[in-house]
């Protein structure tokens, strides 16, 4: 992540001043008590199903992961690796001749492909969701606290924001997603900023999944997405789980240069909000779907610092 | 597996005369074609999803996967190795000081825990789903054919079978369950046998789940299910995914003792139906819901054998 | 490892009363200088591949490991999974038809199975070898410092001592070897404590093997083994590697029922010593070899914390 | 592979006139009799041993393998995956506050880095080592023939024969080292053909070298080394290892377009002959050492295809 930093991190800094994310903030205990390891998840109730629900209206269902190879592009040291048995890995086996295949699969299951971060993901130094120390956490077959197995179904109100229809063109390495850019998006739909309310999952369409496969060197570096104002703006607004069609959903590099990752912080350890990478809004925006039932159950893997991200779309 | 069968295989056996399943039978092509990899994940289509939303009434949702640690009972030589960053896997970075943390699973993903059979993970002999010949599948990074990319998602009716409640008590091991016993646990309910159509997944409750991590031995045993009987007639209604709150769904060992594993056969390799092992059944159950909307995405890695079965019920 | 320990820890022990090892020794900077890595490879010398030689009479080999296998009694939680490609990896390529096959192995490479601790597997509370703090360690795709890159191939004098032939039985769990023993078993195979001398590596056959796969319960649990008093004779004489036919090699429990491996410490942590697990020693014993030629080349895993230990002796 | 061949395979070529390796040559059973499973280091014998120890004059020793790590190249889809864990494995634990550090591979064990190949990773169709089918090998978690376990000790005559000095510079991608080439080789070192005997290990130092890690793409693509004549060469003068500075050891691609990889077949698969891959003989090469003790004993992995290649050199 270094090469996204083009200034030395100095303790002296400022926080007020620059506007930057600071562990001096309130950010904890959190909305939810300070025992909650759930985060925003806790904002998923039997209403809001309901709600969702209305948004089905012509009955298709859309998987929002891409498909997970050994192409993809990986951040850094991470692995995909699939090992199929290759011939049978058993059988045949009585009169009915059962036979059977296998594979296994490591990876940074959580961190591969369409991923969904949780709560343990991401913190500002040595503090993590809801104030939890570091060294509570840490655990060598997976983390003490903050694990996926915490994290409760989603089914809630979908919105897409296409900003490649707002746009007029895919966006480019580096480009802000500001305030004004939602609701220009949003009115472009025939939406507005009214549109999102608290318990959404909101969707940034930005293009980006042209380099997907074809170009992964380009995919892994600089990208388009929201900055600090907007993951503000969206947390202040209610929202559970932020997604985009890039690796990290938010700009990077941020137009900050002393900022590494600052949404990340602002959504996931400040207020509980998920992140959903690599997701495959391109689907939807083909589709020109912008409200839509958005179902996912996470994979719980105790202790599990995220999941894949095999979310459904359906409307 | 070979501890279930206490008869060795011989070929001479005239299938025809014990009913048991056969490569000589008229399975393949598939009834979607003989191009087909995706099974009767090809049945899900926009009015299953409507007449699905029509038994979600209270707005609440389920998990149906029970957490994935490395306590759970793994079957053969499977293993479950989550390797977490014990400490920080990277930061602090920038003046925002952003730290993260990973963690590595190494698993048979589709095979371990609550789980997913794809198409690709049983055959008869030599032959799988659609007649395809094994030597056209086998993959050293994964299967060439039938992989989980090709599977599309569901969302549809699920009906719960509480044979725990029809029975009076928790199934034992080897026990059967019949279509005598499908009808009297469906009239129990207040259902009939017209409660299951074409599209529907079917869900066994039979109690094993009491062994589950408590006692790994006695879970990965002899366990209750349905026989070949009651698998033919699941087939024969059309179903798309046939669960249990087991490791094989079907009962183990199989009352004809040459028999080994035929209902997987019946299912996945005849007929393109999903199996759906270790499903959390118990929630269902304990809050007698019987009906409701079945949503899953699996997870489409490609050459796949099977998916971690985090599926979702509404209701 | 918490089983072994029937007290809990107190901060208000006297170690110098008790002996035991205490993190105020002044064990750090190491004897090889302050920015040592290496530990006593450093002293494998051409000296002492000259004397080494001159144990080797009959031109005979044998290997120091046993067979690896998913059959391995495994301590805690660590894996042992070796998945083949089944069917061929790849081809056949060209008119020669090449074919080929692979297998990929998760495990903890150094840490499973005849095993060879490096300098950064054992700490004191949070200091290392030669005083290392942790943090400074610490590194999520393999260790920052004390690695097996580091360690220097050894080409020394081995010395088999045999409690089996000095106790005329197989040890049993919990029973301790004392400085008395290893004198008084030195003596029964004709030699004396100046038997072993600096740069040496002292092997103990306790008969534990028995165990081996074949109850591998009993396997991990209490052992015969060195102690304190034995350890500390051994850093002292100046030998480079301890080895025994045990998991841990010193005696588990400890008779201080408050220290957990307190020998582990002594040896790799104060002193740079190396320790090897699982020893095949039966094979020397039977041949009745207690002193040979001990040739090992350590797998050199960048930031590994130990080796498989597959040394050679000659004799 | 593939890239390496320019014509497609015809199975209508006449083998004896093109002089390729053939299923229909007469090579096997093997010269160790129709069932071993040991190749050629049943050639290891207690005269060997003693012969090498006369090489040893110095009392130096030094690695053959390259430090193994995330950086270095890698072919095909191989994983090379170390996880540390990061922070503290365990503890601290009893009043001596033992501590930790642990750390996973996952990776093509036998077949990353520098590397030895085991007589069931190359086969001539489905024909492998002894002519043992494919089919009886297979193995989902291992082979079931030709694992690692059978194969013996090395402790036996080394020479390399440095091409670069030869040369007079390294060579480059695609360069034939012929039989010409090897006299005139040894010839420049002060030897001849005559002191490569049955049971020696012949190692070439082309320089290849010089692209690992600095340059992976080319140092994964066409290399230096022996061709098909020098192969059965050293296969008649009764070697037991080939090793080089290359990832292949052999010529890619071959001079002839219709071949790959056929020297792998001659040496490992006809002959039961490893291959030492990635050696560093640049360090022998550096210190003019051209005869010398080569001592290996490879890991032993059940079912395994290969070693990670740590043998040493004394000298």
């Amino acid at each position: 992540m270094k090469r996204y930093l083009s200034v030395a991190a100095t303790g002296a800094l400022v926080f007020a001043m620059s506007g930057a994310v600071s562990a001096e903030d309130k950010w904890y205990p959190s909305q939810f008590g300070k025992d909650d390891q759930a985060g925003r998840s806790n904002l998923m109730t039997p209403d809001r199903v309901k709600s969702a629900m209305k948004l089905i209206k012509q009955g298709k269902t859309v998987s929002l992961a891409r498909t997970y190879s050994s192409k993809m592009p990986l951040f850094g040291h991470r692995v995909f690796a699939v090992r199929g048995t290759g011939g049978l890995a058993g059988g045949p086996l009585g009169d009915n001749k059962v036979t059977w295949m296998d594979d296994t699969l490591t990876a940074e299951i959580g961190q591969v492909g369409t991923q969904f971060d949780g709560l343990g993901h991401i913190g500002i130094g040595d503090k993590f969701y809801n104030g939890i120390p570091a060294k509570d956490i840490f655990g060598a077959t997976g983390m003490k606290k903050l694990g996926m197995e915490h994290i409760k179904p989603f089914f809630t109100k979908g919105v897409l924001i296409d900003m490649v229809l707002y746009k007029g063109a895919p966006m480019d390495g580096g480009q802000e997603i500001t305030v004004a850019d939602m609701e220009g998006a949003l009115k472009k739909q025939g939406m507005s900023a009214d549109s999102i309310g608290e318990g959404d999952v909101v969707m940034f369409h930005t293009g980006w999944v042209r380099h997907w496969i074809k170009d992964n060197k380009t995919y892994n570096g600089a990208v388009p997405g929201i900055g600090i104002e907007a993951g503000r703006w969206l947390a202040k607004k209610g929202v559970v789980i932020v997604a985009s069609d890039t690796w990290p959903v938010e700009v990077v590099p941020n137009p900050n240069p002393k900022m590494a990752f600052p949404v990340h912080q602002i959504l996931i350890t400040q207020n509980g909000i998920f992140i959903h990478e690599n997701a495959a809004t391109e689907r939807l925006a083909a589709e020109k779907v912008y409200e839509f039932a958005y179902i996912f159950n996470p994979l719980a893997v105790e202790g599990g610092t995220g999941s894949p991200g095999n979310a459904l779309a359906a409307y």
